[in-house]
């Protein structure tokens, strides 16, 4: 699957893992790093790096390696994340508070603003800082206060319903925790956090070193 | 990146989702099903599934569509998952009990046969039918109970070093929630199920949309 602009989507996905580490080098006072050094600390190929890079312009000079800083902050303009992203939460089961109570969003740049749910003894509260909603008055809400992405943490039966109406209330993007293939339309970025899926192709290389 | 047997990793990634999308077809009862209608169904094209499937033998017939029930079967065998695999979890903090409480590992025959922490007030507790153990007694446990796959839900500072325990027990596939990119031998598989960086490749897409 290739975007507009021609840029595969495992390229796509594999920039953040770059932007992550580049991260760390600078935080580490490196100035320049080299693609085998940076393929070295990710298990990727030097030439694999090269190569991902190259659709966005030329960032290194041969033989010497590229600027972290320079690097770095590209990839996160690339990758649009020098700004701010809004997020709702639909569902606030054991998965839903594990999300609301995950560190990890904010410094990133992803920012929960609500959470949604159909119970009555957790409609109303605040859980992690972060107020509950019935999930009655989600149109509203975004009519309000729109949000970029949408997290779907309701179950596999709730979940296409969910989606149905978040892409309804104009958010363009998905992250699905529900285990199920969700049907979004053209436009509408979808991301699945499913362990099974994982799992499932990772038994293609397990199988015959079962313990 | 492709495996010995030829068959890129990206291929492998898309075929539990035809799996589960074969086994939906063949509840409802349907006999054949032509890639057209699978491509609907999944959002990929049907000449991306004809590709995908013909790394592994001829399923269906021009014109005539693929055998569900068959189909079905053989993907289930070419992935591992007409087996049980047994696993094992470390750290049972918010994100470690969302896991444990997960209903979706069972019914696809994956099977938790133990967690693992370090907290006093959580080890020795059982939580959705699972015993919590010392991390301590993590290798004396692998050695009496061998098992296939280690789910990584520790945070990010503990991660690697979870990691190489597991490893180091013979642990031959991790499942990695912890935000960090896991340095693991060849012939380990490792599969990360981590949120931020799933959204930090959708906001590529999502740049110019912000509402």
């Amino acid at each position: 699957m290739t975007t507009l602009l021609g840029v595969p989507e495992v390229v796509i996905d594999r920039l953040p893992v770059y932007a992550r580490m580049l991260a760390i080098l600078e935080s580490q006072g490196r100035q320049v790093v080299s693609s085998q050094e940076l393929g070295d600390e990710l298990g990727v190929t030097p030439a694999q790096i090269r190569k991902d890079l190259s659709y966005f312009g030329r960032f290194g000079k041969q033989g010497r390696g590229y600027n972290v800083q320079h690097l770095t902050g590209e990839l996160r303009r690339i990758l649009g994340l020098d700004q701010e992203w809004t997020m709702v939460l639909v569902g606030v089961g054991n998965l839903g508070r594990a999300i609301l109570s995950y560190r990890g969003f904010a410094p990133e740049g992803f920012k929960i603003i609500a959470a949604f749910d159909t119970h009555s003894d957790t409609v109303g509260r605040t859980l992690g800082g972060i107020r509950v909603y019935n999930v009655k008055n989600l149109p509203q809400f975004l009519k309000n206060s729109p949000a970029d992405i949408g997290i779907v943490a309701v179950n596999a039966v709730a979940a296409q319903e969910v989606a149905d109406i978040l892409v309804g209330c104009g958010i363009k993007g998905l992250l699905n925790y529900a285990p199920v293939a969700l049907r979004v339309p053209d436009g509408t970025q979808l991301k699945d956090i499913e362990p099974v899926l994982a799992l499932q192709s990772m038994t293609y290389y397990l199988k015959g070193t079962s313990p």
